[in-house]
């Protein structure tokens, strides 16, 4: 039987999956010291195992490290192998040498989990310029889609709706959830004239006026791209929209802004622990193993 | 020519060095963003070059992916060679199983070294049950010990010095020193009770009543074993000592605990930034290149 080990916040939802998936729950221990070291202890034996870890890799400067221990820990203590199940993938954005010298850092850190561990499963992975995992991981990696839930989500709790996608970028989100939500869906137009200056452009929401809007994108990061929208669809005399996002990664003070700014509700998937959680993506991960 | 890039904490140190060993100073952007994601920009071409990184890896888990990706770039980007310098080298301090279970991250991180590197200078990594540095790191790893430069800073500043190591594991160091400025020396013997309870329990320093007393370690980090020194040596009579770390890690509030324990004065070498740096290590580092 597969051991499933959760990073310490994730112990939550990788107990409900150990649950779906009839595995066992590893008990591990982390420990972060004030020198900025860490050390993680696998305290349930491993030998002969298929063993998983189960980590979030939101803010994964401060987990890398300890997930690379985790991994050559395990396959030196004789696991079979050693999987990772992050619901969130951070380093996906950049996906090219935007400026001269940077840093590939999609490519870069594929390769570093490529290495430590043997296959990954993730949610909605923010692929733009990269099309498909394989590109930049030499693992098996499997992409789970929130889209189902996010669609039974919308028809269970929103009266009367119209989803619309923040920018083009999201289009393919926000199309898939509304076909399988069977609800109508249009998509705004972002003209950005700096890196803090996004402008929406093109409405084409006048015909939804009655209908209660509902954003969709992956990632709620800054939440800029949402607050901008949110500001075009109350000038263009909707109510506050509801806003979903796969990912709640909300950086720095970014849920408070996007509350500030006029958003009805906020809600996300749980691949990052957050209190505006309220779709359960663990079924659908569990289908995936 | 080689060009030195040196992390942000460590410019001032990088560019003694430098100046010392007539290298050419390479221009690098390191950008961490609210998120917990970096980014690092190589500014300078380094097609063809030989490239060293100067960055000392205390607080080693919030710079393995910056440090990371500096590597893989530089060498994207057609560097010849890429060398790390780090003056004060993090994870050599879990060097073996000490529970079931527990990663020996001074092994594995070395290894996450030794694949993005093609060599290292250090000044005294902290070699207990390791030997020495080619037991875990695969790429040629130098050595720069700074007892000279202690030596030195002791008879240029401290009257009828007598050197006193904390407990046996400093003994190799403050053997060396003393030896090197020609001054007498003593050990302290550690009784551990604990992670947090550490008794000093042979004294032996009757007979360097009249000397200034100079407590000489690798590493200061919880500052625990110096203050039981402090302590130790007040109890017998003598003044408050000089305590020198080669490491100025103080992790948390150590340092100001180390004040308040009674220490007399409190000098570093440069390999970490610090207020309490007082001896130049650059020139022995430039020695070695």
């Amino acid at each position: 039987m597969t051991i499933l080990f959760a990073y310490p916040d994730n112990e939550k939802q990788a107990a409900s999956l150990v649950k779906e998936a009839g595995y066992e729950m590893g008990a591990i221990k982390t420990h972060h010291f004030p020198d900025g070291e860490s050390l993680v202890q696998l305290e349930t034996d491993v030998k002969g195992r298929d063993v998983i870890l189960f980590c979030s890799l939101d803010h994964p400067d401060s987990k890398a490290m300890t997930v690379m221990f985790f991994a050559q820990t395990a396959k030196e203590l004789g696991a079979k192998s050693v999987g990772l199940i992050a619901p969130y993938l951070g380093y996906m954005r950049q996906d090219k040498r935007f400026h001269e010298g940077e840093a590939v850092t999609s490519n870069i850190f594929a390769a570093f989990i490529s290495k430590h561990f043997d296959s990954l499963i993730t949610v909605d992975p923010h692929l733009h310029r990269h099309k498909d995992m394989n590109e930049i991981y030499t693992i098996p990696a499997k992409v789970v889609h929130a889209a189902d839930a996010i669609a039974v989500w919308v028809k269970d709790n929103i009266e009367n709706p119209v989803l619309i996608g923040p920018d083009e970028e999201s289009d393919q989100w926000v199309s898939d959830v509304a076909k399988k939500a069977g609800v109508p869906y249009t998509v705004l137009t972002k003209t950005r004239h700096g890196d803090k200056d996004v402008e929406v452009s093109v409405p084409e929401i006048d015909k939804y006026k009655d209908h209660t809007p509902v954003l969709v994108d992956d990632i709620i990061s800054t939440a800029r791209t949402m607050m901008a929208a949110v500001k075009h669809l109350k000038e263009a005399g909707m109510t506050g929209p509801v806003c979903i996002g796969v990912h709640a990664v909300f950086a720095g003070d970014a849920y408070r802004a996007l509350e500030d700014a006029g958003a009805g509700r906020i809600v996300t998937c749980n691949t990052i622990p957050h209190l505006t959680n309220a779709i359960d993506v663990s079924d659908l991960i569990a289908q995936n193993l």
